[in-house]
C-alpha cells in the first residue's frame, strides 16, 4: 500500500482503524492521517482513551452490559423497575432504548440471535442466564419484554425464548409492530402495514 | 447519550471516535462497541498503535510528508529522482500517487490550498519551503510537476505557485485532464469531455 512512504506504525495504524465498522481500507486511511495531522487534540487522547477503555471496561456478569463496573450502573442503579428484564440482542440495543428513554427497566444481553446455519445456537446466546435470572427467588421478575429485532432469527429467538420461559409464571411481552413514528406507508413493506392494520387503535 | 448506561470512559472513546472522517455519532458509537467486544484482538492493539503513532510519526521538514523518520523514508531515498518534485495539496495525495506507482520522484506537500474566504492564503502553505527547495543550489531540480486537485482552488493554487517559481529556470508541468481509466462518456461533465478532446492523442 503506502510501504515505501511511510513507517510501519503508520501501516499498523491504518489496517486497525480498518477493522472498524464503517470504515473501509481507504477511510480507514484518511482516519489515520487525520489522526497523525491532529496529533495532540486526537491521536493522543485516543490512544489514552483507548487504553483507559480497554483497562477498565468489562461486561456486566448479569445482564452482559459493557460497562467500567460489575454489575452494571443500569443493572445497581436502585431507581429502576428489576422486576421487569427488557431482553435485547445486543448492547447496541440496549443503548437504543435507553436513548429513547421510555422505560427504566432492567435488561438482559443476549449476544446475537439463534442462527443454525452459522453454527449460533442456545448454548452461544446467554439465554440459560435468563432463565436462571428468572427463575432466581431473591430477586422476583414481574415481566420479561422480548426487544429483538424484527427480523427472521430474531422472531426465532424470540419463539425460543418464550418456550424456555413456559411455565414460571411470568409475563412475557414483545414490542409492537407498526409504522414508525415519521414513515411514509408508501414506502413500507406490506407485512408492516398488514401488522399496524391487524393491532390499530382508536383515535 | 447513554450516560445512565455506561462509564465515562466509553463515552469518551465515543466522542474522540466521532470525529475520525467518516464516522458520525451513531457509527462512532457502534465502532466503539465493537473495538470494547473484540477487546484483546482490536481495542488493546489500537491503543498501543496509536501510542506508539503518536511517539514516533512527525511530519518532515523537506516535503511535508508524515513518517517516523526525518528527513522521511521518501526524502532519504537514494533511488529516487530527486531532481523532480511532485507538489501535491495532501500527504494522502503522494499516498496515492505512490500508490499508484507512476513516477520515483520525490514529493512537495502544499498542507491545503489557497482559499481566501477561509483566510487560508500563501503563508498559511507550504509555498515558500518549496521556492526553497528549487533555488537551493546543493540540490538541483529540473522539473515541478503541480500534482493538485482539478479544482478552482487547486488550479489557483498550481497558477499562484507557477507565478512563484517563474524564473527560476525549472521546468513546471501539470497533470493531464481527460477522461478516467474506465469512465463512461455519458456520466462525464462537459469540462472533462472538452479537456480530453482538446488533449486527444493519435490512436
Amino acid at each position: 500500500m503506502s510501504k515505501n512512504v511511510t513507517g510501519p506504525e503508520i501501516e499498523r495504524l491504518i489496517q486497525l482503524l480498518a477493522r472498524l465498522p464503517g470504515l473501509g481500507p481507504r477511510s480507514a486511511r484518511r482516519a489515520a492521517l487525520h489522526l497523525i495531522k491532529k496529533k495532540d487534540q486526537l491521536l493522543i487522547p485516543l490512544a489514552a482513551a483507548a487504553a483507559e477503555a480497554s483497562d477498565k471496561v468489562g461486561i456486566c456478569s448479569v445482564c452482559g452490559n459493557a460497562d467500567t463496573v460489575d454489575p452494571c450502573t443500569v443493572c445497581s442503579d436502585a431507581r429502576r423497575d428489576h422486576s421487569t428484564i427488557v431482553v435485547v440482542e445486543d448492547i447496541a440495543d440496549l443503548w437504543a432504548l435507553e436513548r429513547a428513554g421510555v422505560l427504566r427497566a432492567s435488561y438482559h444481553v443476549l449476544g446475537g440471535t439463534l442462527s443454525p446455519l452459522d453454527g449460533i445456537g442456545p448454548e452461544e446466546l446467554n439465554i440459560s442466564s435468563l432463565v436462571n435470572r428468572v427463575r432466581a427467588p431473591e430477586n422476583p421478575v414481574s415481566e420479561i419484554i422480548i426487544a429483538v429485532n424484527a427480523t427472521v432469527e430474531g422472531q426465532t429467538t424470540a419463539h425460543y425464548i418464550a418456550d424456555q420461559l413456559e411455565g414460571s409464571g411470568v409475563k412475557i411481552s414483545r414490542l409492537a409492530h407498526g409504522v414508525p413514528v415519521g414513515g411514509e406507508l408508501d414506502y413500507l413493506d406490506e407485512g408492516t402495514l398488514s401488522a399496524a392494520m391487524r393491532s390499530r387503535g382508536s383515535f
